[in-house]
């Protein structure tokens, strides 16, 4: 699940993942900003609650974001892949310009959805400028590469993480919620220590990731996002590592971010 | 590390997964028409034996290529990360009309060569024609998501195999070896269980899939290649399935293929 190719005269829309339990009852900065990249008064957002196993999860989002000031929002309850497969549902896409996954567990999502043609609609409607958002289990299913379950603690271990394919927005970076409610740095490091190719993006909660066509990464919310980039990594131990030992890892680069910071994947660099 | 972007004017080289355990001294057919798709007498073979722990390995295959017939073997004896940035030996890619990594252990090599220059190269060269070919260790690396190990058994149980980043030729592919010897199938439904987007392609020892530009695999061998389709899974349990125990998918498509049998990716048809 590899990002479709964009087309010529077409801009990939923003991928914004976000660390959880966003505000919904404040300011909503996270919400209001992801329908502002979203086309504004004239959003349409196709809400995906597979994820959840609340029946009232999609609905629920389908009035938030109508309060908001979307034009439109629909909540497709998509709960088997012959769902996933619907003519009528799959033609909300052709006219949404934002999608928005709930949370809930990510492997409902990589279950239901991997290769139908709902999950090849999300990735072609990025392609071609749509916005494409989700929280929690819906921020992890948006990369290639996610992180499907975990255990807690601040040091990488073997065995500490599983990973699973995901839709595939971009393969150049890892998600991770919950970061800091949650003590998430180790497992996001392990998902490193297999292969630091991807930049691992550790977000809090009520924190949103907004990265544009050009891989440039800017927070909005409350809380921090932990980029972890291995890209100058020197050793990584876990070919060597038996289950639940502990991997040694040296010069990773990690910055902490705050709402107005940014990450550049291009140049490798951040800003405060 | 998706698939790199095909130039114009160019077709993608043959990616080719091999079981392990390839014949060295009989007829040799596996090798012989890995260097017959590779520019024949012209092949100019690069090897990369950075999987195993053993000194030889790479002189070893330098001996047998070339005593095959081809016009040049040259093996990089990559051990470290910055080993896989040299200059002088990332200018043998640029010459080269196939690259070949060993067998040993796939996470040396998601870890010493993943998101260095060295990956890159070969995603490159791969992509502007340039067959590369890998064996056991070597065969599982070349994948988007590549097993970096498991356990045996015929039955898909939840926490049986773990996945990680390989070099990403080809996402849409999901490779395990030694898969007859090592009693496999559990493991790669296991795999498909995530998220069935991927083929799974089973490599028996000595046995070999040619996958061209177009998506279609082709068995050279003396053994066979389990082919595992999930397109048309209706449903998977791994959402709701604890470590250790079953996990239930129902239609599940495989084909078992030998020597002369295809499959094509795109129609999603086997042809023995």
């Amino acid at each position: 699940m590899s990002p479709a190719k964009i087309e010529e005269d077409h801009r990939r829309g923003f991928i914004v993942p976000i660390g959880g339990a966003e505000d919904k009852e404040g300011d909503v900065r996270v919400l209001r900003r992801f329908l502002e990249v979203s086309g504004g008064k004239r959003a349409r957002v196709v809400i995906i609650p597979t994820a959840s196993s609340l029946e009232d999860t999609g609905s629920r989002y389908e009035k938030l974001f109508k309060k908001l000031g979307a034009y439109e929002a629909k909540s497709l309850p998509i709960v088997t892949r012959a769902d996933a497969a619907r003519d009528e549902w799959l033609k909300y896409l052709d006219h949404a310009s934002a999608v928005f996954v709930t949370g809930g567990n990510q492997l409902r999502l990589s279950t239901i959805l991997g290769g139908t043609p709902m999950a090849t609609a999300i990735r072609r409607a990025n392609a071609r400028g749509v916005s494409v958002g989700g929280t929690s289990a819906g921020a992890a299913i948006l990369s290639e590469h996610m992180i499907a379950q975990g255990q807690e603690g601040n040091t990488p271990k073997a065995g500490l993480v599983t990973l699973a394919p995901g839709f595939g927005l971009t393969n150049r970076f890892v998600f991770d919620q919950h970061f800091r409610q949650r003590d998430r740095l180790g497992r996001l490091l392990t998902a490193l220590a297999y292969n630091p190719f991807a930049v691992g993006v550790g977000l809090d909660e009520d924190t949103a990731a907004f990265i544009d066509a050009d891989s440039k990464l800017s927070v909005v919310g409350a809380g921090g996002i932990t980029i972890v980039d291995g890209a100058g990594l020197e050793h990584s131990s876990i070919a060597e590592t038996r289950d639940g030992q502990t991997v040694s890892m040296t010069n990773v680069r990690v910055h902490v971010l705050i709402e107005g910071g940014s990450f550049d994947l291009t140049t490798r660099t951040a800003s405060p």
